[in-house]
């Protein structure tokens, strides 16, 4: 197995008001996809909404899990510290829940934490150890 | 907000267990962590392997979410059929749990699950419409 993967799917309640919140975010869906499925391109992968039933009946699970928070966590690292005030409040005003306001952190970095309607965490943070190239993307130590 | 994201971090009960697992799939985790915090470079972000309850301290969460499977998944697109069935082979031997066998699906792909010792799941598939590039990334229709 190559150490890479191609797309993050988060299950939802409601796709188009799911899809609809991240275009509040300023995202922009693929052409592929439509009622069933959005997905987002992000860098070399993918992120995709799928109603939360399907998700679970694609994985052949007996049922549907409830929805929950802080199983995982996606991560936004922004360009500074406004950056990550801005952004959480953007994403407040766009329908998401604060779930911490940003404040410095241990590590040196200054970090808050969204989750988005279905409840999926996202923490928005600047770490100045992490130095992001101009396409976002970032390359860590081997 | 950037349409992008940095790091997917899978919240995990026993981390070198869990680092040990993906150890087996063949990755390699980047000097960058160590007894608290597992990082593996993927493709220009991160993925991050984090106890359970220090992620959800980090979140600020009363408490420690169950370990749940099928509110999200990664996807592994894989080059071929046979390179599916031959992840999903590797993943078990390491410690997953099938999920699914690869089977043929509506979309025109072969697909099955698996879930990582943490309840994550984890789709392989082959998906003759997107093509991987050498780096293993994707570029999907605007």
């Amino acid at each position: 197995m190559e150490q890479r993967f191609t797309i993050v799917t988060l299950g939802v309640a409601d796709l188009p008001a799911a899809r609809a919140f991240y275009e509040r975010l300023g995202w922009t869906p693929s052409s592929f996809g439509g009622d069933e499925i959005a997905f987002f391109q992000v860098g070399g992968l993918v992120l995709g909404l799928f109603p939360r039933e399907e998700l679970a009946k694609d994985m052949a699970l007996a049922a549907t899990p409830p929805p929950q928070t802080g199983g995982f966590s996606l991560a936004y690292n922004a360009r500074s510290k406004e950056e990550v005030d801005a952004v959480l409040e953007q994403a407040v005003a766009a329908g998401a829940t604060l779930m911490k306001a940003a404040e410095e952190v241990f590590w040196g970095g200054y970090s808050g934490y969204f989750h988005d309607p279905d409840g999926h965490a996202w923490e928005v943070a600047f770490n100045p150890h992490w130095p992001l190239a101009e396409d976002g993307s970032v390359q860590i130590p081997k």
